[in-house]
């Protein structure tokens, strides 16, 4: 039987979400209690390894397991074994064939920053700080020109791996908060560091350090003309799609 | 010249204020930064010692300095120095005579708690989790009888080494928030681990485990009336009053 497990974690204390060993990683924690579950090795697919520091509201993983617990048991019984900055929040049976990872369709990522003169000591890994004045209506015009299908080489970091570089965005927005605003951004996938550096661009836009040139960057296909990534803790995988 | 100073800090990483040897303290932490100014010890004297895992939205210290710094100068550089958890808000300079234990006429305190069925790895270490039916107007029922002038002997933890437990209560609300609610307490002092002791009693009356019995509990002056403590996760130390 296939499972797919919806879960949400607050990346902070996580060395990112792949096995590294000697260290605590989301599918560490998760592996461990389905091997100890299953008393022999239990591997788990997630839809997209996020880095160290970065968020879930929303990440999904599959296994396969022959135990008879029913799929809505499942919820309980994982809750109860991890730990408080880890959640499931949903177990469903889904066919063989189903693949987390190959068969993901599109994500939603969103970036948190906090624009309060003081830092906030509550938001200590969970939102970025930017004290300095932003040009929203920059930003706007420097988000419009990534939407549609573009090669994102110059939005991306060089220790990616994946040759094809080219994926289509398909919305991306700034919603303005309490005390910052959220950038929330769909595509069909998403290269190595990608939204950390596409933030980083944007933000370095509204400071005024540097004028709106999103086609140009995008089209040079250089990577060395967006040299900033945004940090880590802002940084949320927010949804993953299926058809 | 002696120097009001007021911190924010959020407790998850701190083993509570006060200093202790080998840990890491918001005392210990202020004074070493002091200390390193100055080339000699600085003795810094808390409005309140916040317990392991407490936050302070507000909490005031002050100390003496013989530094040619303006005071406006001295939270910027503080801060500077100060981790991402710690912060100051305001530094004020105060007549020699002030004390910022001493003098302190009240205090506020809040207590979060969320009641979703589901945690939220995002409130770890910040709210407490109590996803079990409550009975709003039984808790508040319980909550009125504290206002006024009581011995709290039976709210307070026995580690507590004060003789004279009367205190007054000025106002005691709970405030319904997004997806649970605060209690927030004011009061003229509070004894130990007390508002945790008052939050644990009025829970197990909202969840129907015990009866309204506040004025006969705190007339008992009998401290294992009520044996739960809540979480110091939920608990913020929110203002300090002087005259």
């Amino acid at each position: 039987m296939r499972l797919l497990v919806k879960l949400q974690y607050n990346g902070q204390h996580f060395h990112g979400f792949q096995y590294q060993h000697g260290l605590r990683t989301v599918q560490g924690e998760l592996e461990s209690i389905l091997t100890k579950m299953h008393k022999s090795f239990v591997r788990i697919h997630p839809a997209s390894r996020t880095d160290r520091g970065v968020h879930a509201l929303e990440q999904c993983i599959h296994f396969d397991t022959e135990l008879a617990i029913p799929s809505e048991r499942w919820k309980f019984i994982l809750n109860r074994n991890l730990s408080e900055d880890l959640h499931v929040s949903e177990v469903t049976e889904v066919e063989s064939s189903f693949h987390a990872r190959y068969l993901t369709t599109g994500k939603t990522y969103r970036y948190k920053i906090y624009t309060t003169k003081d830092r906030n000591p509550f938001y200590m890994g969970l939102k970025t700080h930017h004290p300095y004045p932003l040009d929203i209506e920059k930003m706007k015009s420097a988000m419009a020109p990534f939407i549609g299908v573009h090669d994102f080489t110059s939005f991306s970091s060089a220790k990616g791996t994946i040759q094809n570089k080219e994926r289509e965005i398909t919305d991306f927005r700034l919603i303005e908060t309490e005390d910052g605003f959220d950038f929330v951004i769909t595509g069909s996938g998403f290269l190595y560091n990608m939204v950390r550096i596409i933030v980083a661009y944007i933000l370095e836009v509204g400071e005024g350090r540097r004028e709106e040139d999103t086609l140009n960057i995008i089209n040079a296909k250089e990577r060395t003309l967006v040299p900033r990534t945004a940090p880590a803790e802002g940084l949320y995988l927010e949804r993953i799609y299926y058809d």
